[in-house]
This record gives structure tokens, C-alpha cells and sequence, in this order.
């Protein structure tokens, strides 16, 4: 089997080695349901005890206002739909262009049901700019959502700006940082959010889980109704095995933060400079203020999934673009937000590196993508 | 440490070992997400496709009627409340009043939003009647929704006559068979059931992941929106491991249905056998037609906290009532909808058996209890 160079890190990650060992007992001998009173449900019960502490520790939050969810997607949708439930007004939400689709479809079916969505527009960095924010809120707005990095060219926003325009104004504030957390700092009082939804296999957890942070005193009505679990705000019973992994996961990234970032740094140089000195011409997406190990990068007149298939013969794992528009062909929605001029827009690829990407990974993606356009 | 003798098969089951291996490869190697179009990708995408074939020929299903959830209490809200939105019109919404807290609890968040539910009454032994149905409904409901086999008691529900009258006046009927899937035979043809909420961990699959089966042809928008998986009905990267050990589980707990319920009725027959031989006076609850290892007895003037706790000591789990109630002391909603005398109540028990227990299990929890009750 040829070697896999796996650099899709933004797509989904591997579930950490310590990860994975800290849920096997919850997967063998300790299968007791949570939430039941007996001594053997106590190491299950102690174990999302604990994880939501450490969880809560690396965003700064408290225990109690972590709920654990089924991953990013539930956490966007739970925000969504359920804020603008609270009262009887069809109040407004704003939201950006460029959010995920697990945002901006929720924000689709909630204008199904009656409810006003404005979508903001972006700069051509991918950067939602406050003014227009201030431009589009008044005090009938009920919900501000725009997500803490972007999963296409990685730019970091402005959270804490936007987060202040929103309070003045009466509405609350949620970020989706599921492709934030555990890759840069986070601390969810300096950045003044109210919500911050994340998902466990974009660091190193497993799929299928994730959280929501929701501030203490934000009154925001359940998604998924039913049993008591999750202080009776969340209800099914509560994977520990996945939620054990995730905390683990979440407490080595956040360990290894600046060192993972520095070399995730390098990575991108390393690609992009193997790039230019073999003479591709190509833009760069994004901000300067980006996440670490993501190269959103436009070819001009080169289709984008001619290269990921190219690169998939080598043994490159790549993207066109979301992980969830890999079935459509057309410019991506963020691609486009940000005015990718045409003739580049369609041979956009994304390369995310992670912690377990090496240098000779970023030389050989250069050396291959410059094999595929030279010949 | 003391033997466990775990009798809590309804509150949550032991993960299948077979399925456990299953799973292992996608939380090791194969950690590609399953939506990207790389060849990395294709066993992800294979165990996803497989599982959707092999849970669907378990209930008579097509595998593209099968949409993965994130587990019963999910798959419950989905339908309770995607079901109201699905038209403008605040049309009704009837269920009974032993649902599981999933459907209960999502059925008032409903109710909170102007759509009409009727909670059917039920007889004492737990039974929906379709009688009752027929003098409830109307051409102006939407949706029906009794559950396959209730969680506290086991009664068996007349499933295939309700959805008959439902589809007689136009209403959409779905089934919350969290406890019955991988325990009776469930043919969704046969029973004529729109929709078919399922939970892996009930049947020896793992936490956090299930199923909703939504009949062909029925419409009925998403409850968590985003990315196009699960034929762009479900989003959210798809949990690959949870999804092949959900199948895994659920084909062996088939292969196997009919031997072990021969095995469980025997536990049954053991322990109610034990407890009456040893004078103990108790009333069974729920119907003759009940779900295979279910033993749910109300003893007179005794508290069942109380006998909880006690054979906790004795390392033998049991519950009070559902999981999801047992945090609080009251009766369950079950118990009093079935009208047990108040002096029978408070002293009611869950003993669910499932294929790991023993004969001697039965006997000696027949043992204990007659030594916690007769001293």
C-alpha cells in the first residue's frame, strides 16, 4: 500500500491514541447508563463529571455551562432553531455568508417558519467586518451568530467586536468554533459570547460527539427534548465513552497548542515557497489572521477536483472545499462570498495540516501539485 | 470487588464484543470522513452503506429508508417536531400518556408553540387502545405517535391497528420502538409504521447512535440541518464506528432473537416463581404481551428507592423506572397512567433481563429481594 499523506485535518482528524485508550473501559466493562442511581453507573457518571471540567478549563468556561451534544451540526442547529422559540416575536437573526452549513441551513428553515434572517457579507479576506454588523442590528434582533474561524480559508473574525455590537443591542451571541476549538486559544469571556458550539473530531475526538457552551443565564429552550441528562437540557443518554475521548483530546491539543502551531506554521511556508519557486501561480485565501495549517489556495484555469483526484492517486488526502460540498461540483458558497475572481475559483483547493503532518508531508503536496499543473 | 448482577438491560445494554471489533478500525486507521471523495475515504464509506443494508433487512426496511441519529431521544424529536413544520397549518399531533420523556417532553415543547397534542389514555395494562384513538382523531391531525413497546412496563402496543386508523384519516403514524428493536421482531411493512425511531445502546450497539427509518415517500424536513449526509436528511459527519457496531449488534441480537427470548421468559419464570414461593405479595405490571426479560412488579407499602439501593449493595441493578426518571422520587407517569393503587406504587421495580443474565441471576435477585422484604 503507498503511503497516505493525510492533509484534510479540517474535514476530520484521528482520534488520538490516549483518546481512544481512555474510552475503552467505558466501551467494555463499564457500560452503565449515567444517569442511573447504582454503584456501577459511578465511574460513567465521574468520568463526564471530569470531562466536562477539563473541557470547560480550556475555554474558560464553567463545568455547568458545557452540554454536551452529538457534534457541531446538532450544536449550530440546537442555537438556531431553539433562540428564536424563547418568546412569541418572530425577532431576527443575523448571521454572515460564510457560515457553515449546519448554520446557514438551520437559517434557511427557520425563515421557512417565518422568522427573518439577514446574511452579512464578507471582506474579500473572508472577515466580517463590524460596521456591517452595526449597519444591519437594531433592537429587534434576537440572535447574532458568526463562527469563530472559517472551515474553508481558515480566517479568524472578529468575535469579541461583533459580540459587543450584538449586546449593545439587546441580542445574544453565539460562535460556531467548531473549527477553533483546540487549534487556537479560546476563552469564551474575553471574546464575550454567549454560545459556542464545537465538535470532538475536528481535534483529535471522536465523531459524533461535540458541546455547546451556553453562558450561565442564557435562556435558550432545548433541541432535543426528553430525559433529565445534561442539567435537563439535553436529553439521550450520555455517551461517555465519546465525551471521555473528547476531553482528552481537547486537554492534549490544548497542551500543545503553541508548539503544534508553530510547527503548522512552517508547514504552510514550506508548501507555499515549494509552490512559488516552482512558479505556480496561485492566490492565497483568507486573512493573515488565519488557523494554523490552513492553505486555501486559487489556481487559475485548473479545475479543483481534477487536483484532488490527482493528488488521491498519490496518496494525498485533500479538499475542494467544505467537507460537506465535496458532492457538488459548483464554486463553493465561501469561495464565491469572498469574490474569487472567476478564472481562479473553481481550482480551489484546501490543505489543512495537523499535528501529525512533517515537513516532507508539505514537500511532497508541492512537489506533486507542481508535477500535476507543469506537465 | 462483589459479582455484578446487572438487570438494567431497558436503561442501557452492554456493547456487543463483535461489534466492539468492528468498530475498532474507524477509531484507528480509517478515520476518513466518510463524505470526501477520496479513496482514503472508502472503507468509511462502505461500513456506512453496509450498515444501512443490514439494519434495514433487520426491520423490513429499504436501506435508503434508514437515516442515522445520534440515538433514540434525536430520532423522537425529530419527527415530534419536523413533523408540525412540515405544512403552515398548526394541525394536531396525538400520542399517549406512557411515551417515553423524548416524545413527551418534545410533544410540550410543541404544544408550547401552538400545536394541538392529545395524550391518549391508556388501560391498566399499559394498553393505547385503538379505540380510543378513533375517538380522538380527526382529518386535521398530522401525526400519530405510540410507541412499539413502553420502556417502564414492556407492554407491547397494538401498533399495526393504530397505524391503520391513523392512515384511514390522512395522519402521518411514527413509532418510538427504542425498546423493542433487537428484542421482538419488527417488520415496518407489516406494522405499517411512517417512521421508526431506534437507539443502538438499547441492543448491545454503543451510546450515542441510532436510527430513524422514515417510510418512502414521506415528507418530512430535517431536524438537524447542514452538510448533505444521510441523503441530505441528517447532517453532520457521520459517526462511522457507532454506525458499523449499531449493525453489528443489531444482526446478532436478530440472528439470535428467538433463543433468547425463550432463555428470558424462562428469567421471568425464575424470578416471579422465587418471589411468590417466598410469600412476598406484588403485583405484575404491564400486559401478557410484553417485551421478553421485562419483570416490572409494584410491591405493597415498601419504597422502591429503597430496594434500589439495597441490592445495589448486594451488586445487583435494577431500576426504579425509566433512566430518565430516576432522579426523581415521584411515580413514574407509567405507574400512574396504569392506575396502580398508591399502597402498590412508590414500591415499584424494574428488573430487565437481558442475554448475558443467568439462571441463577434470577434466583438471586428472587433471593435478595425476599431478604431485603422479609427481615
Amino acid at each position: 500500500m503507498k503511503q497516505l499523506i493525510y492533509a484534510d485535518n479540517a474535514a476530520t482528524t484521528k482520534l488520538d491514541a490516549d483518546a481512544f485508550e481512555a474510552m475503552k473501559p467505558f466501551l467494555e466493562e463499564e457500560y452503565g447508563n449515567a444517569s442511573q442511581p447504582y454503584s456501577f453507573s459511578r465511574s460513567a457518571k465521574k468520568a463526564i463529571s471530569e470531562a466536562r471540567e477539563i473541557i470547560a478549563s480550556c475555554i474558560g468556561a464553567e463545568p455547568d455551562e458545557i452540554y454536551f451534544t452529538s457534534g457541531g451540526s446538532e450544536s449550530d442547529n440546537w442555537v438556531i432553531k431553539s433562540a428564536v422559540f424563547s418568546d412569541g416575536f418572530k425577532r431576527a437573526t443575523i448571521t454572515s455568508r460564510i457560515e457553515h452549513h449546519a448554520v446557514l441551513n438551520a437559517c434557511a428553515a427557520i425563515e421557512q417558519l417565518g422568522y427573518p434572517v439577514t446574511y452579512l457579507p464578507v471582506s474579500d479576506e473572508g472577515i466580517v467586518q463590524p460596521e456591517q454588523l452595526e449597519q444591519y442590528i437594531n433592537d429587534k434582533t434576537r440572535l447574532v451568530s458568526v463562527m469563530l474561524a472559517n472551515n474553508e480559508i481558515g480566517t479568524i473574525e472578529p468575535i469579541a467586536d461583533l459580540a459587543t455590537i450584538a449586546h449593545a443591542h439587546g441580542a445574544l451571541f453565539h460562535t460556531d468554533a467548531v473549527q477553533a476549538v483546540g487549534h487556537i486559544p479560546i476563552d469564551v469571556n474575553a471574546l464575550g459570547v454567549d454560545m459556542l458550539s464545537a465538535s470532538a473530531h475536528k481535534f483529535n475526538g471522536m465523531k459524533g460527539s461535540g458541546f455547546l457552551y451556553i453562558r450561565k443565564g442564557v435562556d435558550i429552550c432545548s433541541f432535543v427534548d426528553g430525559g433529565a441528562q445534561e442539567y435537563g437540557k439535553r436529553a439521550g443518554t450520555e455517551n461517555v465513552a465519546a465525551i471521555t475521548a473528547m476531553a482528552v483530546a481537547l486537554r492534549k491539543n490544548f497542551d500543545r497548542m503553541k508548539s503544534i502551531e508553530r510547527k503548522l506554521r512552517k508547514l504552510e511556508t514550506i508548501l507555499l515557497d515549494g509552490l512559488t519557486s516552482s512558479g505556480i501561480v496561485y492566490m492565497r485565501n483568507g486573512s493573515r489572521n488565519h488557523l494554523p495549517g490552513n492553505v486555501n489556495i486559487s489556481i487559475r484555469n485548473v479545475d479543483g477536483e481534477m487536483l484532488l483526484h490527482r493528488l488521491d492517486l498519490k496518496g494525498i488526502c485533500v479538499s475542494t472545499g467544505s467537507a460537506c460540498d465535496s458532492v457538488n461540483t459548483r464554486v463553493s458558497h465561501v469561495i464565491e462570498a469572498i469574490h474569487v475572481p472567476d478564472e481562479y475559483a473553481k481550482g480551489t483547493i484546501r490543505i489543512s495540516f495537523g499535528a501529525e503532518n512533517t515537513e516532507d508531508d508539505a514537500a511532497a503536496i508541492a512537489r506533486e501539485l507542481t508535477s500535476i499543473l507543469k506537465r
